[in-house]
């Protein structure tokens, strides 16, 4: 990773080096390019998804609560723009979009209980609009509703991948758990509850879309690492953005949780001192505002926030350096495209 | 049913007639030959049990503290009898036993959360050793071990259907759960959640069997309702149960919580003015012993129990009827000697 430069600015240029190697144009055209190609794939996939069952159960309300605030649909997208290296988002691909959504939302549900949460994409989480037993069953029924249409799917392998990702999830979220107001603050941690957590499901969308397009393993075990490296930028970005106002988030939500993210995992390394600073933070039954701001200050002054998006600069870097081994296809432009994009996302 | 009598012990004379015209002996006899028969493959069965991983994670602790408590392994029971008409309990029977008492124990980990429940099987519940979010990850995690080893099993058509059974349990908890606190305590409701929450899987243990041991699905079909009922039968036991003192549950408890049990419902449609006063201590932060105790005597004045025992008792009646398609083999002798016991038990 030396050879990438260590500030946002020089790590953008070089990204625009590479598009421009590849004859592509700006972001900015990127994307409206990219939106034109996928928009009709994204409406199908919307459409699919508001066919999940509206009963008039509680535990369908706490599910449809969250589907319908919509997220940024990005495993889906994913699943989209590989299933079109073949012949293109299918009836069985556009149904492996919707279950990774599922999935995703199924993992959010019992998250928003486990963290007591009270916000989620803006809104209050359903946990709190429909109580925390709605909210568990209504994950444990968005994640059946997901295996069985990967299930009818009939396409080889990812029912087995997608348990096998959902154990690795699981096994993070115990890591994350075991280290909640611990502070241990560990790189390896950050990296095993995030290539858990977060990344193994990217991987999983992008099997998934690959196998739709019927592509060689090589080619999707390169697809799989470009989802690690996407999933790995992702987190990084989302980390962060906890430290900005104004992102639809809750800021330093995570912070006051004390979970552990990568400017935390910096500013612990760089000024040891902090650690008892947060320690003494998350022993409290509440946090006062105002120290919470000074311990934010604090990770920002060590320049924890610079290395982060160098983080998520490589991972980006690496994501679109093992799509060399993909045909020269608009398929590749899109997945180039959403990589660098992840880089500006602004929630 | 009307041909079902309705006292305890007429009901019990028909059903050691039923035996006597099969030519079983008494109950203490079968079940003395049935411990024989089958205690090597329950050996097994919990011998694998044990190999689910221990790491040191909390989840896994969370999962094996319930685990280690070792319930009645009625529904691991089922599996191997039924494998028993073919091959017996061979390695994918005894994979699919482990299968069904892990979602039974996942459903119980997310279900003692819903409940806030403090004990289960004589002990503090994993929530309270463990917190409620190791009991809803270790939920998760052995859900997918179960559906793991299902799918791993190789046995035709019963993943598909474990992911409907599970489905519909988790239908039968949405139920449960708008009633909560309602007394709303109609048959129709009662049935439903029956059916769904524990019937369900007694009816996939039963298929699961029979698919190892392949059996046609007229057999099959048979199987399947035999169930059914026993899981109907095993349930009524159970409500029966809670008003009791001194079985290793906590007495009254579904009471206090305002579950629907058999003896509620019939209690209700007798005596409409428990009603109210089921409402009205619902409705109080700290329930008073004295009060609880004074509506359980209202409610076994009303005749509620019997009427329990009645309904277990057509239930294991109908389970042993429909053995008659069933080859007279000691499996469907120790399938009756099963639904017999289930009468019995004092805990």
């Amino acid at each position: 990773m030396s050879q990438l430069a260590a500030s946002p600015v020089a790590v953008l240029d070089r990204l625009s080096h590479v598009s421009a190697q590849r004859g592509a144009p700006s972001l900015a055209e990127r994307l409206a390019s990219l939106d034109r190609w996928v928009r009709s794939d994204l409406v199908e996939f919307e459409r699919e998804l508001d066919v999940i069952p509206r009963g008039g159960k509680m535990i369908h309300q706490a599910a449809h609560h969250l589907l319908d605030l919509r997220g940024k649909h990005l495993r889906p997208l994913c699943v989209a723009m590989t299933s079109r290296f073949g012949e293109g988002f299918t009836e069985r691909a556009r149904s492996l979009a919707v279950a990774v959504e599922l999935v995703h939302s199924a993992t959010l549900l019992h998250d928003d209980v486990v963290d007591v949460a009270e916000r989620r994409r803006g809104q209050p989480t359903a946990s709190v609009v429909y109580g925390n037993a709605a909210s568990i069953f209504a994950g444990d029924w968005l994640l059946i509703a997901a295996l069985r249409r990967i299930r009818q799917s009939g396409v080889e392998g990812v029912l087995d991948r997608m348990l096998g990702v959902i154990d690795e999830m699981i096994a993070a979220e115990s890591v994350q758990l075991e280290r909640r107001g611990k502070i241990a603050g560990a790189r390896e941690d950050y990296f095993a509850i995030v290539e858990g957590k977060t990344a193994a499901l990217f991987r999983w969308a992008m099997i998934a879309g690959a196998r739709c397009a019927d592509l060689p393993a090589s080619s999707e075990a390169a697809l799989e690492r470009y989802g690690l490296h996407l999933g790995v930028a992702f987190q990084a970005v989302d980390d962060e953005l906890d430290f900005r106002e104004g992102t639809g988030k809750d800021a330093l939500a995570d912070l006051r949780e004390g979970k552990i993210t990568f400017p935390l995992v910096i500013a612990l390394e760089r000024e040891p001192s902090l650690r008892g600073r947060m320690e003494a933070l998350l022993a409290r039954e509440v946090v006062a505002t105002d120290e919470l701001s000074a311990i934010a200050t604090a990770v920002r002054n060590t320049g924890a926030l610079a290395a982060t998006r160098t983080l998520a600069e490589e991972h980006v870097q690496r994501a679109i350096d093992v799509l060399d081994e993909l045909p020269a296809v608009p398929a590749r432009d899109a997945l180039v495209t959403v990589a660098l994009a992840s880089l500006e996302r602004q929630s």
